[in-house]
């Protein structure tokens, strides 16, 4: 049975195009951007062109551009790196991916107060909510573009101008992982400090993300002052490349794969007709690959391992939560009793017959399931 | 003008082998190796596969190493994951890589009292050196297993039975990653609790290293819980494959290289008979791939610069040190103006005929420079 990847929210494919050019780079591109002869300085040149790139389709400037290993080293330096030695207020969202949670408690540790922001039903950090949770001793603000399991999209730029109000000294740092490449943005207009960004989420490889950041920060990995100072260790120029080249290579928005998931819910909804769906509606500030549903009835575990017999590659949440039960739902008031949380998530490389294919699978192991849970 | 790169201390091109299996498995195992359907699990046993084939490779066991993004994340993790909230004293030889010495400077910033082992005319840490630098309150010390710009390797094993005895609470880091896959050692028998490589050094690709460690670490990237918990982020099922295969195609000792070596020197010395060795002698506990002399009378940039339009790839020392003068050669004694610096490092993908051509473009180069600062 062919497997069906519906788990682009976890991790993607990577691109054929991408594939293929880093493949070549790896051969090519081998110098150490450092180097001043031949080798090195062609490695430096794609290194700087790649940031080039990334930071043109960002709407930022090169020099404000930080290759990481990825998403969470890249949140990691922001919030880390911005902190300074004095303790003081961080707030951030409830529904933030545990790269954020986990450098908040770091800075826990190191004796600042850790303020949660709660959220909507919908999953979204309202102005209000975070005027009530923030203050002018304030110095860290972190708010999600997209949320990883749900899908729900904050407006950063509204909450950016409260946060200016409410905390003027705060640097505001965004975690823009899931969004990167699926919700137009820009820099230049979103009113935060720090930006973080991946590639192996818009089908390039694991191993590369980026920092955006206009704020100064203090490296976390410190080495040969690589980065502008900002990360040590010897910069890749062929993944460079190949974060470059995804971003650019995502469509911006996300109207193909929004079609895709409608189809798949239209398709779930028909074969199984208790699904619940989570989060907010689909048409209302979710991310276009998102869909997140409850069977009531059933417990997840189960429903996730026939899946995954059946060829179904799904998640019931965040990957990087294995274990408990997902705070973004915990938040939104939910319990793991309620039924089978599924979240499914289309990319561009799925088609439209896996769509519906992927449902009649669902509704089998479903059917399979309630007789022996019913 | 074909070029001849010799800067394999630097980096390394790949192993065409090695990137041809990268490049397949960044097309077959893209999956998150922590989901739990199929094409997760797939990676998940992939990353299991490279860690115990890392392991084996090292001596130790799989659940002794972390992935990281390379060797100076691996450094910082060792170091500052060590060290804990009490600030103590941190020792580290006077030839450490800036991974190292950052991240003491770091722990400075924290409170600790950093002490610098002195080394002897040829680069080495004695046992006599390191016992006058620790004391009881010693928690941490760094010491590399072969120096990244003159080659000397330190004889590891009695330095920490040195150290046991005279701080018997440090823990010991050890920088192999120059040594790893040209000096045969296991971490069975090396006494250190913490050793750091990489790949990009052995023909593998950039972006992925590994910590083996026997001492209970923090995290430094914290997230998902990734790496038994001790480094957060999606791991790179292809990039740790890559750095197992790399380390097991490398021969493990030095033979073929250190002839091309032995070879180049022979030649260069014809070419340049005013040329002098720096640092150890070459049969005397000095990595097979190093070679580095000082041309008197020249300034180095100018003669890099000759070398690199000669399209001989070759650096002064350390990629990681750009702008200032050696730290390794200041401990030795040397002077920037003693002539002009040059390190010379083949590698397992050079030919005995670039060994002679490029000794060639050398003496054309110096004498070319000396018709100009003579």
């Amino acid at each position: 049975m062919r497997p069906i990847y519906l788990d682009n929210a976890a991790t993607t494919p990577l691109d054929p195009a991408v594939a293929e050019g880093l493949a070549e780079r790896h051969r090519t591109l081998y110098g150490n951007p450092g180097s001043s002869h031949p080798i090195g300085r062609a490695a430096g040149r794609a290194l700087d062109e790649a940031r080039a790139r990334l930071a043109r389709r960002l709407g930022g400037q090169p020099q404000q551009v930080v290759f990481t290993s990825g998403g969470t080293e890249s949140l990691g330096l922001a919030l880390l790196g911005a902190a300074g030695d004095t303790p003081g207020r961080v707030a951030i969202s409830a529904v933030e991916h545990s790269a954020v949670v986990e450098a908040a408690a770091t800075l826990g540790l190191r004796g600042w107060q850790v303020d949660i922001v709660p959220v909507d039903a919908a999953g979204r950090v309202t102005p209000e909510a975070l005027r009530a949770a923030i203050g002018r001793d304030t110095r860290l603000i972190a708010v999600m573009l997209a949320n990883n399991e749900i899908g729900t999209i904050n407006d950063v730029p509204a909450l950016a101008a409260e946060a200016r109000a409410g905390a003027p000294r705060a640097k505001i740092v965004v975690d823009a992982v899931q969004a990167f490449g699926k919700v137009p943005f820009s820099v230049a207009t979103l009113g935060a400090d720090c930006v973080a960004v991946t590639a192996h989420k818009i089908h390039g490889p694991k191993g590369i993300g980026a920092l955006w950041t206009r704020a100064a920060l203090r490296p976390v990995l410190r080495g040969g002052g690589q980065e502008f100072g900002l990360r040590g260790g010897t910069p890749s120029a062929p993944l460079a490349w190949a974060l470059a080249e995804a971003a650019e290579r995502m469509p911006g928005g996300m109207d193909a794969v929004t079609a895709l998931r409608d189809r798949l819910w239209a398709a779930v909804r028909a074969a199984v007709p208790t699904a619940r769906l989570t989060g907010p509606a689909l048409d209302d500030g979710r991310l276009g690959n998102n869909l997140h549903l409850c069977i009531p009835g059933l417990p997840s575990e189960p429903l996730l391992n026939a899946l995954a017999e059946a060829g179904v590659c799904a998640s019931a949440g965040s990957t990087c939560s294995k274990g408990r039960f997902s705070r973004t739902l915990s938040a939104l008031g939910h319990t793991k009793d309620e039924g089978a949380w599924l979240r499914l998530t289309p990319g561009r490389l799925n088609t439209a017959d896996e769509m519906d294919e992927a449902a009649r699978r669902l509704g089998a192991s479903v059917a399979a399931l309630r007789a022996v849970y019913d």
